[in-house]
Formats: C-alpha cells, structure tokens, sequence
C-alpha cells in the first residue's frame, strides 16, 4: 500500500470555494488560504444561531498503547461514510502540532484512505493558528520580564512566575532554562521552562472561547505569577489583553479543508490532552453543527481523559452535548492490554484478548454513566483473525454495545458504511440528557473522587502536601466552583503507565495543582507530566525532504 | 490627520486577484491568503525569465536619526507617483519584524496617504514567512541538542556551539540563557542565547538564495559550531536540510499586496540591517522587475550600511543592478546631524542644517563611487521653512546633485510626482556597470578597509585580538573569499554611535568576525551590536487592542 503522503498528494481536491459553496456558505463567511484551505468568519457562528443543529458524535478509544488506536483515521473516515450515505456529515478536528511532527509521528491527519487534505500543509504551518499563539503566549513573557526589569510595579515575585514560555517544538533542552543572565541589560535572572505551544493556557482559553469578546476577556483574567505577598498577578493588571487578542484575532477563526473523499473538514485547535482538555475548539464544533446534518469530532487520548474532559469541560464551556459517542478499539492494542508485547501481535491470540477486553468494559461503562448512546468501532487491521474479529463482536453483543468492524484506512469512506448507519441509528437512541461526572458546586476534592472513582476505577485519591496547600490557596482566591482538568498518563486507567487493562484496587495521587482561569479550570496533575515532549534518537525530520521537482517526502 | 492604522483601514483596496490580473500573472501563478494577501509562485521566475528587466530603483537615506526620515514612505509613495504617471510599478519591500511592533514602532508599512496595506496584517503574522523561519530556525537547535543528548556522534563542542535560537520578540531577557538544566532528561546544559528571527541566518539564507534547491544548498552548509578538535559541523553533517527546506518552502515564495492607491506591492523578507544584509530578498526584487518597468526597493538604515550591503552582497547574490538611487533626506534629521536637538526642530536653524549637510555630502560621495545615478529626495515636514528647504535646494544644485522636495506622506503619489518624474530622467544616464566597493578576491582586511575608507570615510581599521584569531580560522577553512557584512551602528558613520554628521579622522574597530556561510557572507561586528532588542517601559502594545466592534487599535 501507498504511505500516507503519497495518498494525500495524489487526491483530488475541490477547490476550497466549491466546498465552502456546497456548504451554503456565503462570500463574506470565509476568506482562502491558497486554493484549498479558508478561514471561516468569527462571525458565522452568530449568522447562524437560528439554524438547528446537526447531531454531534465524539469519537474516542480505549487507553491507547504503542499498537495505534487510529482514532483520527476512524473520525475522518466515518465523515466520509456519513456522505457516501448522503447524510451532510461534517468533520471537527485539532490542529496538528510541528513537534510530534518533526519527531516521532510525521503527520497527525488520519491514515490511509480517510486522511484530511492537504496534509502536507495542515501538518507544517497550515493557516499559522499555533504560531500565533506560540507569539502571543512568549510575547506575554516578555512583557513580564520586561514589566519587571522597568522597576516592578507590581511588585512580580519573579520565583513566582506561573506564566511559561512556549514553542511549537519537541525541544528537552527547554525543559529547564534560566533566562535573564548577563547583567543588568539583559533583564532579571530567574528559572523558566518552555512548554509545548499546545499546553500553553492560550491554546486553551482559544479552543474554549465563545467569540473574540469572551477570548479577550479570558486572556485578562489568566494569572502570570504572584507578588512578593502572593497575591496572583493577572494579564489585566498588566494591560497586554488588547495586544493580545490582537495577535489571535485571525487564529480564532476556524480552519476549513476537506478529506480524501472531499468531505469537508474544520479544523481548528488542539490543546494537549494532558496538561488541557484535548479537544478542538468550541466555535469549530458549534459551526460545524450547523452547517452540517452530522458532526464527527474527537476527544485526545482514551474515554478516561479526552471524553471526560470533553464532556466535563468543553460541552459546560460550549453548552451542548454530543448525541452518541463512538469508542474506538484495536484487536491489536485490546491484545496489548491483555499482557501481549507489540512483536508478538501478528500472532492470533484469543487469552490475551480476552483479557484485554476488561479495558474496553471499562470505557463502555464510563460512556453509559455519562448517558450517552455509544457503539464501539473496531478499526480493523490486516493481522486480525476471524477467530478474534468474531469474538469481539460477541463480547460486545454480550454487552448490549453495538459494534462495528470497520476499515476505513484501506477503503476509505467505504469501509466505514455500516458504522455510519448504525452511528445514525444510535443517535437517536439520544433521550436524556448528559450525566456529568460532578457537579461544579462539589468541592475540587469531591469533583476529583467523583472522576477517579466513576471515570479511572480508583478506590480513592491521595493529595500531596504541596497540592493541599494549593488547594487551599484556589479555594482562598475564590476558583474553587471551576471544572477540573485531569493530567494523567494516557496510557493507563490509573495513574501509572504501566498498567494496563483493568487496574483495580488503587488510588490516584494529585502531586500538583495548577490554576488556568483564562482557560476556566483547574489542572489536577497525577504522576510525572512532561510538557514539553524530547527528540527521539533518529527523529522523523531526518526524513523529511523536499526533491529537486518540488515532491514532499517523509510526512507519513 | 488621521492615524496611520485610520488611514489605512479606510483604504479602498482592490481585490487581490484583480492586482495580480493587473500585473498579467496567470492563474497558477500565485494563490491566495485572504482576499488581499497572495503569494507568488516560487516558478514565477523560471516562468519569466526571458522578458526584459525594469528599472530598479534602490531607495537609502542619511544616517537615521531620532527625527525620523520615512524611507519606507518614500519608497511607498515614489512606487505610487510612478503609477500616477502611468509607469507600470512595482515596490519590494520588506517584511515587518513583530519584535519593533510589539515594542515601539507600532507598525513598519510605510505611513500616512504612502502605506502598504491590509497593514494591520502585513505588521502581525502576515502569511507567515517569519515564523516558519523562527521555527526552522529553532528546530534546528533543537536537532543539535537532542544530538549532543543521543550520544554526540558528531563530538560537537556544546561550549563552541554559534547557532542561537530565536523569536520574532523583543525580549531582553532571552539575550543569555542557560539551557538544559534539569538532569538528564532535560537535556546537557549549555549556554545559548535567543536573536529576534529577522537576525537568524535562515532569514539572509532565504532572502538571497535564488529558488528551493539553492535555499537547500545554503542551509546544508551552515555551519552550527565546532568540534571539540575545533573542526566546523554544518547542517548537511547533521542530516536536517531536508526537514529545514520543507520548513521553508512556502516562506520562499513571496508576497503580494497593495498601497493605499492600489500600486502592486511584493514584501518578502526581512533581514537585520545590522548582523544581515537588511534588504528584501533577492527572488522579490527579480520578479517585481519581471513584473514591472520600474521597481523601487529599499535598503536598511543609511547608505552607508543599508545600501553599501545591498550593491556588495545582494547584487552580487542575485545578478543584477540597480539603475538608480533615492537618497533619502528630511531637513529635521539633516539639523539634528548639524548639532540641534530633538526638541527644537520645530525651529528654522540654517546654521544647524548648513553643518549638518555633510551627512548628506558622504553619502553622495558614497553613491558617486558605486558609479550610480541618484537623487535626494527631500521628505518634506510641516515645521521645514522656506528658507530651509531653499537652502536644501541650492546646496544639492551646487553639488550637480538633482533634487526633489516631495510630501508623499499627506498627499500620497502625488505629493512624489516631481521626484518620481526626475527619478525616470535618472534612470536614463545609468551608463556604466556598477563599481562595487571591493573585490572578491580582496583579502578580508582589505575588503573591510576599502568600505570603512570609501564609505565610512575612515582612517583605517583595527582589528581586535579575537578577529584576528578568528581572521586566521575563516581563512584557514576556505572563506577568505566572502563578501562582507558590515555590523555598525546605524547612527554615526563611524562605529560610535554619537558621532553624528561626519566624523573625520577615526578609526574603525572590528571586535569579532562571525561566519555565515550559508547566507554566504562575513559578518564583521564593530562596536556593540544586539540582536535582541528590549522592550521600552512602555510598550506599543499597551495601546493596541481590538474594540468590541473589531475596529483594530494601537498600529501607528
């Protein structure tokens, strides 16, 4: 089979004004970026408040393992599978970030045949929504360090300063730096630490904002740091919110392409899962909603962080509710979590297997605790036997949870047909509405039982010292009604990476708070989380080229 | 009168396509960013090779000064003047740096009735050419530490490493950093320090590389420090072109805009004047003269930096010549050269102006010696008197000097109707190849002697202990050869920046050499030269802000 590069440099593409048109757009609702990207208006979402909304599908997948879950390539391919049965679907996807790119993945846009397009593009700057961000989020450090070196005003504890710089970049060496050395014409000695732009709280307060007015009122409300008395320091007291919503005024529009199948695609955001909530922009999915009959948009990671973040944060933050929730699972990665190692996957394996399943359970019973309609997608891989495919479909037959075996990566919209007609008949199973997992009024301590024990299977929740001081600090400055925003290795239902399936009988241990009050919610961190990401040994950049006729290599 | 960003936000501007229809370019010839943004094929060149050259016209000035002399809106406004006389022309400009935006200028677009527009773009992300070298840039740096990290194959010397990172900032505090603190998963510590992107070599690689394949040849052969046996590592030794190249590829084609009277504007690049060679990139400047019978393009700071690097590094790069110069001129900053302070240039001074013509006087010297036709161009203020400009108009006569008093800045093209008439005539009397200052095959000291002689009008040169020894090494690696990039104050014609006027009898003093191969230049420093400038204690972005209605604020 083709790479992924050379599938997506070999698709026809409309030109972009042709699927703004079908899409009903108006002129004034978008403007392009080159022949084959556009930005929506800001203002879309408000043209079309009177419109009804399409139903809204979350896609998202068991705890995800080094096997691949293929959760973007199922989003983009039951889009297409929507429009092959002529149902106006519409995709709402993150922005990829250069980091992983230029590292470890090549290329975040599905696989395959159910790939958003241009890939190349989406995948380097596309319409520079993270650079913008990456500049606004160091441009706000430098006028901290520069407030500071001007005589202090405001008094800036500078070992206090919560504000990170960021790059859009998977760069260990940033992970701890001091800045401001060499004396007094180079500013303020003082540590600082260079995130990932996508877990910068810009990206957040971007993804969750309602307009460019609730944007720049989130922007003034972020905390950079305390006073020598310890008193937060907000983006307001500096006055730089203005400058600052200036700078994200044109990332705040959402991003529109279209897949291999010409099904049109918004893309637009992409906080980390771990440090943020992990799903793309409010406005992308709202717009989306209305311009489409159906939205397939997905959450980051497995149900445990991306779907609870989504449904506990970003639906409040949006106020709607996805219709159904589709789970996405691997014959491969569910071996995986039943105590197979990733050589011996070719192999068919029943035990392992069915041991796996118990991480799937799981997962199903979060979704039904949440009160939404699910199915289970099983994203088909060559090495799967029919021994293992039939036994998954029993299992979850088993489990009253509709299933199906799709390949979308191969076929395209194609291979996904008989998800997209069972999605659509789930949907309407939709009659009650979403069970949050806590109330905003429980204490941040409740809120965070309540996911541990509901969402992870925990049996309790130990706090550091370090984090019930914080506790007490957020509680004392009023934010203790916020949402929390779990950080949490991906890769297990508990907080330790190693354990995979079904851990029972455990506690999650909260080492740290943080206060993101632009982004409105408080990240509760469990076990180490890095956000900043490191360069392999032979990173995917040693790949990339451009060739003497302008050919693309090594985005895979 | 109204503010610049008023001005140019009430400009009537022409649909993108209907300037590039205007300019006879095909469809395929460039794409869309918005409806008044384009970018230009990066074939175009190839496409056109064999039409005739328009007449380049390189707009310079005296030495800046405090005053202000509005070289972009001369250039603006004599592109503008040209087309009301039905000359088909084309301005190339370069891009704006956020840093100066952010910090004090507000804006770099040219001003009054003579701007580029949308300029509120152009002055924040614009399409993006600057960060995508900011991240080319720091990828690159995030390559070398991660292969110093993985084991150091190549032996680098992390004390020895010339590659600094960047952000398109002013932001003092990243002038000296420490790297890599943390233990090992955070990388090997090292110093490093941040330029703003403008001064990052990717920016003069890209700005004088001829297409795609050339721009990869510079960037494998960047060197990013040395071995621990003192031996140069390039990019190519680390296997990165590649992913650099595609980095850059779309930053490589340049961009198209408007004026505020619809003239064709190309803005591609934007190089420091000072560590760089501060022009526009060269593949702007050959296609706008494919594109039009007059191009006017402008050099950085005065003639003694901005033009001397233009005629002996970018022509040499790119092959061609330009047919005339503007020397730039306003009688407030001729004054203050004259001795008079900023405060009292509203009043008429003859005494101040007569001393301070000899500014003036070097630079025609100057451009005489280059053996190229020019004309001062005098940027008329309200407060000069008749009695000042008279004078002016007499001394350029006395010195077969032609002369134009011009107001493009209230009145638009037409305020540069005589200057733009008197600058066709100029073009004719181009009779003889340029006479560049040096040699190639000059050795480095004589190269440097001869500008500070003929241009700075200096005694001699010194060289300090440091350039010696790095003297020795360029030699010793094989690039004795390289044009230089002189690195000077831009106030003073020598390198002491309070030595307005002219200073006689001084020397210059070269502190260090700094190698840039892949922009294929050497860059001499005299004096103290950042390059990361600071924010002021109040910074332009404290005014700027986006209004509820989204009227933009605060772009001057």
């Amino acid at each position: 089979m083709k790479t992924d590069i050379e599938i997506a440099l070999e698709a026809k593409m409309n030109p972009i004004s042709l699927i703004a048109e079908q899409m009903g757009l108006a002129e004034e609702d978008w403007e392009p970026f080159g022949h084959y990207k556009a930005k929506l208006s800001d203002q879309l979402l408000n043209k079309l408040a009177d419109r009804p909304n399409g139903k809204v599908i979350l896609t998202t997948s068991i705890n995800p393992t080094p096997a691949g879950e293929g959760k973007s390539t199922v989003t983009v391919g039951l889009g297409q599978a929507l429009n092959q049965l002529n149902k106006k679907a519409v995709i709402a996807l993150r922005e990829p970030s250069l980091g992983p790119t230029m590292g470890l993945k090549g290329g975040a846009c599905g696989g395959g045949y159910s790939q958003v397009v241009p890939m190349e593009e989406i995948n380097l700057h596309f319409t520079g929504d993270i650079h913008a961000i990456t500049t606004a989020n160091n441009a706000l450090s430098a006028f901290i360090d520069n407030h500071i070196h001007q005589g202090n005003q405001l008094n800036i504890d500078p070992r206090r300063i919560t504000w990170k710089r960021a790059l859009d970049m998977n760069d260990r060496s940033l992970r701890q730096v001091i800045v401001g050395l060499g004396g007094a014409v180079r500013g303020v000695p003082r540590e600082d630490e260079f995130t990932i732009t996508v877990a910068s709280e810009i990206m957040a307060v971007l993804c969750l904002a309602a307009d460019l007015q609730d944007l720049k009122k989130r922007l003034s409300r972020i905390i950079i740091g305390y006073t020598y008395q310890q008193e937060p320091v907000t983006v307001n007291q500096l006055g730089f919110q203005g400058a600052l919503t200036l700078l994200l005024k044109d990332a705040m529009k959402p991003n529109l392409v279209q897949t291999l199948e010409n099904t049109p695609a918004i893309i637009h955001g992409g906080p980390f899962a771990n440090i943020a909530h992990g799903c793309n922009s409010v406005m992308a999915t709202k717009i989306a909603a209305k311009l489409g009959d159906y939205v397939v948009t997905e959450s980051g990671f497995g149900a445990d962080l991306g779907a609870e973040k989504f449904l506990d944060i970003k639906t409040r933050a949006g106020d709607f509710e996805p219709d159904a929730v589709v789970i996405v699972a691997t014959i491969r990665a569910l071996k995986m979590h039943g105590g197979l190692n990733k050589k011996d996957l070719q192999q068919e394996d029943l035990g392992a297997l069915e041991k796996g399943m118990e991480n799937l359970e799981k997962h199903l019973e979060t979704i039904r605790q949440f009160n939404l309609p699910f199915i289970v997608a099983v994203n088909q891989f060559s090495s799967d036997t029919q021994a293992e495919i039939d036994y998954l479909r029993k299992w979850c037959e088993a489990q009253g949870a509709p299933v199906s075996v799709i390949d979308v990566f191969t076929k395209g919209g194609e291979g996904g047909i008989d998800l997209a007609k069972k999605v659509v008949k789930v949907c309407e199973n939709k009659s009650a509405p979403l069970t949050y997992t806590y109330d905003l009024s429980d204490s941040i301590e409740e809120k965070i039982q309540k996911i541990a024990g509901k969402v992870y299977g925990a049996e309790g929740v130990q706090f550091s010292t370090q984090a019930k001081k914080q506790l007490h600090q957020i509680k004392q400055l009023g934010y203790g009604q916020l949402p929390i925003c779990m950080a949490k290795t991906q890769y297990s239902l508990s907080d330790d990476p190693s354990q995979l399936g079904r851990p029972r009988n455990f506690h999650i241990t909260v080492r740290e708070f943080r206060l993101s009050v632009g982004a409105g919610f408080i990240v509760a961190l469990t076990g180490e989380v890095m956000t900043m990401p490191g360069l392999p040994k032979k990173p995917a950049a040693l790949q990339m080229d451009v060739t003497e006729d302008g050919t693309i290599k090594g985005l895979f």
